[in-house]
């Protein structure tokens, strides 16, 4: 039977609690599944029995090599982010448990996937967004019929969604059926090649590093792989939570520097904290990067170069893999996470500065 | 042997010939393949021998069902258009016949394409576009590093761009390399489900519709399906090539009315007519649909309540796929062909109007 559970002191509930958080301890659940072998061309991630799944065709996103590089196109998901694979779970949750209206705050990705998957489900979403998320972003989150409510600050946001009782919370942030739509990711991966060494992976609130973890901790337990790829960690410059845990590494990242490309990665209050630190660990991370502007705006016109158009965050995770394949000597799979559709085409001073050196 | 064949006179030239028209006649050639019974999992187009593919994750797009209609996600393709299936192999030819500059007129999307194969080939691209394009469109083309020249108009585009001598030119319009390689959606649609009854294609220059009909035709040939489905025609109102041909239903498109949603179905030089004409016919088209703006805005704003982010001109294919399910009674498959994350995110007095009704 499939259950929620706490990573931390074990308690176990009902898979369609309505809890993100351990009523004992606080820590964020994670699911507990019945693991099975996965038959040939059935490595989709569980649905629940009696969920119905709310889908945009999020996922089998392609993938393609570069010299030492494997990209798996995420930005190819539905809304143009890999949190389409979190957030059609999420929704999926909330409308099984009767709700009809979602919460959620969101720096732009996880707030335009959780509009899109609302409007697909016929809910309605309010996501709480910080004053200097990208405009176009917010533009994209009514567009889908979606209030958006701005806070000073992400992590204002956040404290404003959370106690917001009006409707349920399917905060990426927290909800453990969201880490179980990621997941996927690893399943996708594992059917394409089973020499994964190396995996960079951008790091917020650790969504992505923990859905790809739990994927692949999945296949070792049945057997599948002899072991869990080396995971590495990638955060943006001045909103790094790992250091205290991981050797940090530093691109082009100065004492005072803030990130202001990498929007997507400027959060500072993660409640999976505890849960990356130790995944990390047996994840065998050797260090954390932490990637500064400049280094990131350089490997977003390189990736513009290779005809890749994501966004700014997912060009810090490029910049990382090219410190790794070096530092390791392997092949590494860079997840490139956020489309650029949504940046490049609103003229932007930092943007441009980087893209066309004006 | 496969050829270059001119379907009006017959002519048969080699395969790498530099040719896009007929030399004895002047009409847009197409290629000849040897065909096969395409193997479990192989119905990837052809990619003639010696030919590197220059390929960056395109195809394969996700489907999604919606009462009595089937969205085939073309908007998913890399760079957010289905014209990166044709670009991928217009741009591997250019390639393997030793060009370094491709050159290419488009409203948008084409050149987008171009823009990111070349860069991935190490090829430069030179893109004429009118004076109108949507501004988003052309930041995209130029990130790509891509020369961008600006014509009056879109057909003054494509005259400027064929009499430019200096590179290859890799005109969607009239190379035959890119209808075969927009071709695979057909046998992406054959693989998925039997009994497609009705297809809705956007028509501009005709690349989507001839690629469509050649699969099926060639599906057809190889005893692989009965018949060719039926497809349907839509085009923009104020510029209908096809009213001559077949008999036009018109939505919301008034006499003076010239589309300004659709910009990516503002052509009005189309060298393939004779084929596309001759093709509606052989694929039973029953009549065009003509679709004005107020019925592309409301088709918009309802594909965004669905969770789908398009561009305003596959809005138009889902009005008139409104109308065909209703006229036929059957099921329709909708080709989604474009991305909205191009659109959405600029400010746009016209958009806005439909999407948030300001």
């Amino acid at each position: 039977m499939h259950v929620l559970k706490c990573p931390r002191c074990g308690v176990e509930l009902d898979l369609l609690a309505k809890h993100h958080l351990c009523p004992r301890c606080g820590e964020p659940l994670l699911l507990k599944v019945e693991l099975r072998v996965p038959e040939r061309g059935e490595l989709k991630s569980l649905v629940p029995e009696g969920l119905k799944l709310v889908t945009l065709g999020e996922g089998r996103t392609p993938t393609i090599e570069f010299g030492s590089y494997v990209f798996k196109l995420e930005f190819l998901n539905p809304t143009g982010s890999f949190k389409d694979r979190g957030a059609s779970l999420s929704v999926s949750r909330a409308l099984k448990l009767g709700f009809k209206v979602v919460i959620e705050d969101s720096s732009g990705n996880a707030g335009i996937s959780t509009a899109a998957y609302s409007a697909r489900a016929g809910l309605k979403a309010r996501v709480y967004v910080p004053r200097d998320a990208p405009q176009g972003k917010l533009r994209l989150i009514k567009a889908f019929g979606a209030e958006v409510i701005t806070a000073e600050t992400r992590d204002e946001a956040h404290r404003r969604a959370v106690s917001d009782s009006s409707g349920f919370y399917v905060g990426h942030v927290v909800d453990p059926f969201f880490i179980e739509g990621v997941k996927d990711i690893s399943l996708e991966l594992y059917s394409l090649r089973k020499d994964l060494e190396a995996i960079v992976v951008p790091v917020a609130s650790g969504t992505l590093f923990l859905g790809l973890l739990k994927g692949f901790e999945e296949l070792l337990e049945l057997g599948l792989v002899d072991s869990v790829p080396t995971l590495i960690p990638v955060e943006a410059c001045g909103y790094s939570k790992l250091r205290g845990y991981l050797k940090p590494v530093y691109l082009e990242c100065a004492e005072s520097e803030k990130s202001l490309l990498a929007d997507a990665l400027r959060l500072t209050v993660v409640p999976r904290l505890r849960q990356i630190a130790e995944g990390a660990a047996r994840a065998k991370a050797p260090y954390a990067v932490i990637v500064g502007d400049r280094a990131i705006g350089e490997a977003l016109k390189e990736l513009y170069s290779l005809g890749l158009p994501v966004e700014p965050s997912s060009a810090a995770t490029y910049a990382a893999a090219k410190y790794v394949a070096k530092d390791l000597g392997t092949r590494v799979v860079v997840p490139l996470t956020g489309s650029g559709l949504k940046y490049v085409p609103v003229p932007s001073e930092l943007l441009d500065r980087y893209l066309f050196g004006t």
